[in-house]
C-alpha cells in the first residue's frame, strides 16, 4: 500500500518549503577513512527549532479541520517534538500546549514557550503523556500524537525527499528509530519515488520496540525502556508506523548507548557538528558491526537532531 | 602599500582550491534576533583540519624555493597551526616537524601525526618556540612562523575573497585576533577586491596584544597571556601582520573568556556548531557591547576553528 504519491509529496514539500530549511547533506573525509564508505550527514540538525519535527508538524496541522485547529492541539513530549508542535502551531495561528515531564529540561521547556505555546509540566513521562490526554478531554483540545499519525509522517517525508533528489545513487540510508516516525516518513517518501535504495533503522538496545516489533510481525509495547538517546526512548512502536516501515525497511539494528556517544563525539570532534545523541544513532549503527554493508557503499546517516542542553552533554563527556 | 592585487589572489585561491574547502556562511534566525543585525557565519570550522590554517600553510610552502622545501620545515604550535602544517606538508610531498608544548593534548599531537609529522613535546609555550627554532638551526629545516609571513596571510586572504564574493554587501566583517595572522589575510583580500567592508578585530582581554599595538601606534608583545582561547594566545602581534592590518582595520575590539565561551556555547546550542573558544571570538564581540555597528546591520563572523577536546569543553561547560 502506498501512503503518498510523488505528486502529494512534492506538493507538501512545497507547501512547507516557506517555514523548514532545505538541509545539507555534509561529508568528511574521515568518517569515509573510518567507515570504508562514502558517507553522507543528512544535516538536520540545522532544521528549524534544531530537528527535523517542524516537517511533520506543520504538515500535521494543516491537515486538520478548521474546527479541530481552531480548537488548539497538545502533544506530550520532553523535546523536539513540543518544540516542533509550538513552531508549527505558531506559524498556523494555532494555540498549543504541551505536557512536559517534570523533570524536562528547562531550557527545552523555555524554547517551547519561546514560540508561543503553554508548558505544563507533570510527573514521569508516562505520567505526562497520560495528562496530556486528559487535559486534551478536559479543555476540548486536538491530541498530535507525535509519531504514530500519517500526516505527520507524510511531513517527515520531505525530509526523505531531500535526501533522493541529491543523491539518488545512495546504497542505503540509516536512520534513528525511536516510535517510527521518522523512519515511516522516509520510507513513504522512497516508495513515492521508487527508489530502491535500503533503508535501515538504527535503535537504542535499551528501547528496542520496533526491533522487537519486526521479530515478532506485529507492533510492540515495551515495560521499560533506558537509554540516553531520549528521542528513541518511546516505549512502543507506532502501529501506523510499523505498518508503513515493515514492507519496506531491510532491517532494524541495535546500538548500545556507549556506541551512540561515541558517535556523537567524533560528530563533534572530526565533524563540528553538535548532534543530540539520537541523532547520532544512524552513524552509530555503521561504525560499530551493527549494521553491514558492502565496502565503499554509498551511505547516508541521518542526523535527525542537535538539541542537548550543556548540563547533560557534561555528563556524557568523558 | 598593497599586499596582493585581485589577480594574484584568484590565482592562490585556484592553487589550494584542490586541497581546501570552499567553507559555506550559514545563518541563524536566533541570531539574528539576539543581536538585532544580519548575522552570517564563515564556517571555516568545517575546513581541512578544522580551522582556517591550511589555507596560508599550503601558499607558505608553496612559496618556499625547492631548496627550502628540500630540507624539511618546522614550526612550533599548541593545536590549528600543527595541524595546518602538517597537512599542507603531507600534500606537497615535505618532510614536517612540530614542537608543541608538553601539556599539549595528545588528541592534537595525535592527528598531527597522523598527517605525517614528526612532533616534538617540549616545556612550555615560549620554551617549545625556543626548541624549534634551535632545531631549525641543529637540523637544517626551514622555520614556518605561523602568523607573521606574507606569503601565509596571502593564503589566508582566499578566506576574505569567499565571503567578498559571497556577501559582497556586508557592512562588516568580525574576525578574532591572536598574532594578527586570519586578520591580515582577510584585511589583503579586502584591499585586492576594492571592498568597503569595515574590518573589525575581536582579541581576548587575557592576550591583547594587538589592541595595545593598535592604541601605541607599533607591534607589541606581551609579558604575558592568559586566556582560554588558545588559538588566540600569542603573546605578540606579528609585526608584519600589524603592518598590513593598521592601516584598514577599524578596531582591534576586546572580550571576557566569559564572553567568548557564553558565545561559544549560544553557537553549540542554537546553531548546533562545534566551535573551539577561539573560533567564537568574533560572534562573543558582536553579542556583548564590544563591537558597535548601527541596527540591522550585515555582518559575517568567522568561525576560525572547531578543534577542541572533549576533556577541555568539559572543563568550559556551566
Amino acid at each position: 500500500m502506498a501512503y503518498l504519491n510523488k505528486n502529494q509529496l512534492l506538493d507538501i514539500a512545497e507547501k512547507i518549503s516557506p517555514h523548514v530549511h532545505r538541509t545539507p547533506l555534509l561529508r568528511s573525509s574521515a568518517l569515509n577513512r573510518l567507515t570504508g564508505h562514502q558517507v553522507y550527514l543528512k544535516a538536520e540538525l540545522f532544521q528549524k527549532t534544531g530537528s527535523y519535527k517542524p516537517r511533520g508538524m506543520i504538515n500535521a496541522l494543516s491537515a486538520l479541520t478548521a474546527e479541530e485547529r481552531g480548537r488548539g492541539v497538545i502533544t506530550a513530549s520532553a523535546g523536539n517534538a513540543a518544540q516542533g508542535l509550538a513552531y508549527a502551531a505558531n506559524l498556523l495561528g494555532v494555540k498549543a500546549t504541551v505536557t512536559m515531564p517534570a523533570a524536562a529540561s528547562p531550557i527545552k521547556a523555555e524554547a517551547t514557550r519561546g514560540y508561543g505555546a503553554e508548558v505544563i509540566l507533570h510527573g514521569n513521562a508516562r505520567e505526562c503523556f497520560a495528562h496530556s490526554l486528559r487535559l486534551a478531554e478536559e479543555r476540548g483540545l486536538t491530541f498530535i500524537q507525535s509519531y504514530n499519525n500519517i500526516p505527520l509522517m507524510q511531513g517527515y517525508a520531505t525530509l526523505g525527499l531531500e535526501i533522493i533528489e541529491e543523491l539518488p545513487v545512495a546504497d542505503a540510508i540509516l536512520i534513528g528509530v525511536g516510535g517510527g516516525g521518522m523512519l515511516g516518513g522516509i520510507t513513504m517518501a522512497a516508495q513515492a519515488c521508487g527508489s530502491t535504495t535500503e533503508l535501515i533503522g538504527v535503535e537504542p538496545t535499551g528501547a528496542p520496540a520496533m526491533y522487537k516489533s519486526f521479530a515478532e510481525g506485529k507492533p510492540v509495547e515495551l515495560d521499560q525502556v533506558s537509554t540516553i538517546a531520549d528521542g528513541l526512548a518511546p516505549p512502543s512502536a507506532g502501529p501506523l508506523c510499523y505498518e508503513v516501515v515493515r514492507p519496506r525497511v531491510r532491517e532494524i539494528a541495535l546500538v548500545s548507548d556507549d556506541d551512540i556517544v561515541a558517535a556523537m563525539l567524533l560528530l563533534m570532534q572530526r565533524c563540528k557538528l553538535y548532534v543530540e545523541p539520537s541523532g547520532a544513532a544512524g552513524l552509530a549503527g555503521l561504525l560499530t558491526s551493527a549494521v553491514t554493508l558492502p565496502p565503499n557503499s554509498t551511505v547516508v546517516c541521518v542526523l535527525s537532531g542537535g538539541n542537548l542542553d550543556p548540563g547533560r552533554l557534561k555528563a556524557l563527556l568523558p
